[in-house]
């Protein structure tokens, strides 16, 4: 059936939306394709659900490939099964709540391992019965503190999330790789650049899991990457703790008063005028900062923690969000360093954190502060630092605490030579979740001895609506949307300009012959001008357009292509199997 | 690709789930195609989930086909819209609210007309934009008192909601018109019987409404037929009144005692044997029943109502129920009673009912209850009841209330012969809106001559998931379901019944034969006697089977049609051609 641009459900804006920060929330805006409904909840219009749609069904080619069953379960879900597991509580404010008209707990789902569990203890027994690979393309509801970037980060958003059940480790490793193969031919196919890196498990739980990151500048997840294959979230990095130094020959710690020094550099520069050091010149690096944030914990209770890190190194507050989850980082407040005298803001040390000490505040220091390192640090009085402090001979950390911010040229953890920074978005994630669900929510089955034993699971997300803004970011311009042809809603749009019915009608034909040939037809049959069907063309991003116009005349209509900007008059006659050649991305005849 | 039941996710079961009242409900879950996951609240397996899209392509396909347009709308909505429209209370407790981080005030949505409103309001400005009709499938949400029957009373279900937008009166007509053809081949399609009646519009407001409703004994709508034609649910049945009686010659009222007349039939024989009326005997529906009930407004308050009606009939509660909406009706208890002590339980009459009366309790009568009618009635005294009480002579009601029962052989309201009740499922239900929505929401364009004018609607709903059910209930038998065609989630079950390789080797090939021909294939290879086998394929309900085993040394296997039970030994060589043939709904060459 062709579609009639004059009769089809879309206006596209000559103007940016004011909300709209990254270039795809504004191409899809003004081409048509989506419209807000609240803060972060969009309607899909009929341009904009054909693309999800399309996306959709890549996905569910390549589930189906390898074995993995569609079923769909509900959105709206009772609590007890959450309250088992304990992500009722471990979500915090960000999953939706609400009551029956009985006062029964419901919650809109987040994600589905408890239900999907639920489901196969409900049908399955044996070890038989295994492995099993389930998965569903569904609504998800995340009460997400900032929704932004129009479907980058979404309240409501459409997830197909996949779930394997497996009778031991060996078991899950296969049904996890296959599903990583699996999300390789995804992407690959959605034709976007991605990286697949380690990742933080965060509040669903297990022992490993990687990312999909689409590549991407504006977005909101930080990647490291070595030369050697190295590659992980900026969350998940692990710095290895360097070897304990021998200290038998450091001085004893000693106090100064180091006036006018308010920042590192002063400090170091301060130090190096006035109190320098034996073999060499201070640096950043060797003062130790410390940083007390607040912890708000799931209950509301709020607790201080002081993070202790090397003075070159800001906190990551995405490191420290990861590393703190579901419990979260709020300022240090004035009004808490009024509750808490004995910490003096500027120049707090060691000296009054941890639970032996004046403060009794809890004290977490990067991985680099080891053994015998030796610092500059706050002498817990105004205007006055300690030198020479040494790592456990003066003072020793409650724990270790890895948030520091990971910078471009840091050694990979695995040796596998300088990290290279980079942003992407997160368009799939891959989890080894083990027992946790399984025995939270008793699912067991019979092994081969006829023992019950505990099912290991894995789960695996694709954000399906956010790959409708990865795509168009990934392959939007300066004029518009730019679709691959497998997910562009139309194969082509031809544009009839110019006036008189012979345009239109030999317009007509031709899309009638292309949709006989089971070509996606959207003819622009409107009375406008050309150089606004020419603008809507381009700003809808359909991969090939045909003008029929001018050129009709002479017989010859111009093909287009959106993506090189390609511009070739081509015999009307000879246009059909053109046409359907350059779609079914066969060589064209020259 | 050949779905192997040794992998698939199901399990059937021997027995009835305990909740089920319904065939649909228990072949469902027997069958492994539903669980129920929480009150009203069902997860698809992956039969269902085939079924279910198999039914949402059929609508799509209708849909299309009228140049309706898909698109997607999100079920997380802000309340403002509904609050707009008046339906954010009118609802009252049978929507879900909730409340997000913030605050602010969100529903799971009933349904989309506020919200598709908006979405046009933001496109279009023009008439020559309209006509326009758009549709989604999408998840609904209702927070129903009972949710019942499986699928059939869902608090989470799938809907196809459409909307029709026009400038004027007569493109509405064309639209509804349009969509009730669309619905007509809908529901021909799914295959159940059905009936299309007029219908109540209820809190969705308009003019005119009529429902789609399938014959199902065990529905929960009752409708009326009638030989010439006329159709409608009970709730819309709208009783012509009576010519006024002349009364000049009636007697003047009289009250007399009525000992041991606790029912209609005892007052009636009372009435006959000691106050007899002059020209015939008294009957049943010469008594005038008050009857009272407490009226839930949304505000909670409660105000008594007074229904006075012939006593040989009843008031019909879902009929009260639909002209009270969105108020409700509650029992008048005994402690309403004590507080209303003019109002002598058993013999209320209306003496003391009405504005202008003891209890002042708005008392509204049956249309039967026209001027000159002559009543036996309660005297408002225990004991006692009044006769020869004549309407407009000796009391008048504040108004009619149409919510006395229907009955079997009741004149149709157009003439066209007597009424024949019976049962049915709402199946859809189309609606000729008007402007409440566009008028509510400032959804006006400018007309062909400048001005603006508001926009009129219409809205379309078709029950998705309940149609799986109601498919289920129409075909199901003794033995399991039993699909029409082109709704089974498999074309042909193939059943490899008993040992060694041969059979299933002949099995499995027969299947990838099919499977290359576009044929659905579910193949039984289990480790499963052959007695498991057939009982798992009635059951499940595929249209059709082909055993392949005994007969497998002559060469033979069985094909069964699930529906008539036939069973036909045929060559396995001419298999293959055979089986298309079924399917495709040739006629098979004998």
């Amino acid at each position: 059936m062709i579609t009639r641009l004059s009769e089809l459900f879309v206006r596209t804006l000559r103007e940016d939306p004011a909300d709209a920060e990254v270039p795809s929330h504004r191409w899809l805006v003004r081409a048509g394709y989506i419209r807000r409904a609240a803060p972060g909840i969009y309607s899909w219009l009929p341009l904009g659900y054909k693309v999800l749609r399309n996306i959709e069904q890549i996905v569910r080619e390549e589930m189906d490939a390898i074995g993995s069953q569609e079923a769909h379960l509900p959105a709206l879900l009772p609590a007890e099964p959450y309250q088992a597991s304990g992500r009722w509580i471990d979500y915090g404010p960000n999953i939706f709540r609400l009551k029956d008209r009985k006062g029964g707990d419901y919650l809109l789902g987040p994600t589905h391992e408890e239900m999907f569990t639920l489901l196969v203890k409900d049908l399955y027994s044996s070890y038989k019965d295994l492995p099993l690979h389930l998965y569903h393309i569904q609504t998800k509801y995340r009460d997400e503190a900032r929704p932004r970037a129009g479907l980058l980060r979404c309240r409501e958003f459409v997830m197909k999330d996949s779930y394997s059940f497996d009778i031991d480790d060996i078991g899950l490793q296969k049904s996890y790789d296959a599903h990583r193969d699996a999300y390789i031919k995804i992407f690959n196919r959605l034709g976007f650049e991605y990286v697949i890196v380690h990742a933080m498990s965060g509040a669903m739980g297990g022992s490993a899991s990687e990312e999909f990151l689409a590549v991407a500048e504006n977005g909101e997840d930080t990647f490291v990457a070595s030369p050697g294959g190295y590659a992980a979230n900026v969350e998940a990095v692990h710095v290895v703790p360097p070897e304990p130094v021998p200290y038998d020959n450091a001085p004893a710690a000693h106090v100064h008063d180091t006036p006018d020094t308010p920042t590192i550099e002063t400090l170091v520069n301060h130090a190096n005028a006035q109190v320098p050091r034996e073999d060499r010149a201070w640096t950043a690096a060797d003062t130790l900062k410390n940083v007390v944030v607040m912890v708000r914990k799931l209950d509301g209770t709020r607790e201080p923690l002081a993070i202790g890190l090397p003075g070159d190194r800001e906190v990551d507050l995405k490191r420290l969000a990861a590393t703190l989850e579901p419990d979260e980082a709020e300022a240090f407040t004035e009004e808490d360093f009024a509750d808490h005298p004995s910490l003096a803001k500027g120049y707090i040390g060691p000296g009054v954190l941890g639970e032996n000490n004046a403060s009794g505040i809890r004290y977490l220091t990067d991985p680099r502060v080891v053994e015998g390192t030796r610092w500059v640090t706050g002498a817990d009085q105004p205007g006055r630092h300690v030198f020479d402090l040494v790592c456990g001979r003066d003072f020793t950390a409650d724990g270790v605490i890895d948030v520091a911010e990971v910078k471009e040229g840091d050694p990979a953890p695995d040796g596998s030579g300088p990290l290279r920074l980079a942003r992407g978005i997160e368009m799939g994630h891959i989890f080894q979740l083990g027992r946790k669900y399984a025995e939270a929510l008793g699912l067991k089955v019979l092994d081969s001895n006829g023992k019950l034993v505990t099912v290991t699971m894995g789960s695996y997300g694709v954000g399906v609506s956010r790959a409708v803004a990865v795509v168009a970011e990934g392959t939007c311009d300066e004029k518009g949307l730019c679709w691959p042809r497998e997910i562009a809603p139309y194969d082509v749009q031809i544009l009839a300009t110019g006036k008189g019915e012979a345009v239109l009608n030999a317009a007509t034909d031709l899309a009638r012959e292309l949709d006989d040939a089971g070509i996606k037809v959207l003819l622009d049959d409107r009375k406008a001008s050309p150089g606004v069907k020419f603008a809507d063309a381009e700003i809808m991003g359909m991969p090939t357009s045909v003008v029929v116009g001018r050129g009709l005349a002479e017989g010859l209509v111009e093909l287009r292509d959106r993506k090189t900007g390609e511009i070739e008059n081509i015999p009307l006659d000879e246009a059909v199997g053109r046409i359907i050649a350059v779609v079914r991305g066969r060589p064209s005849i020259d």
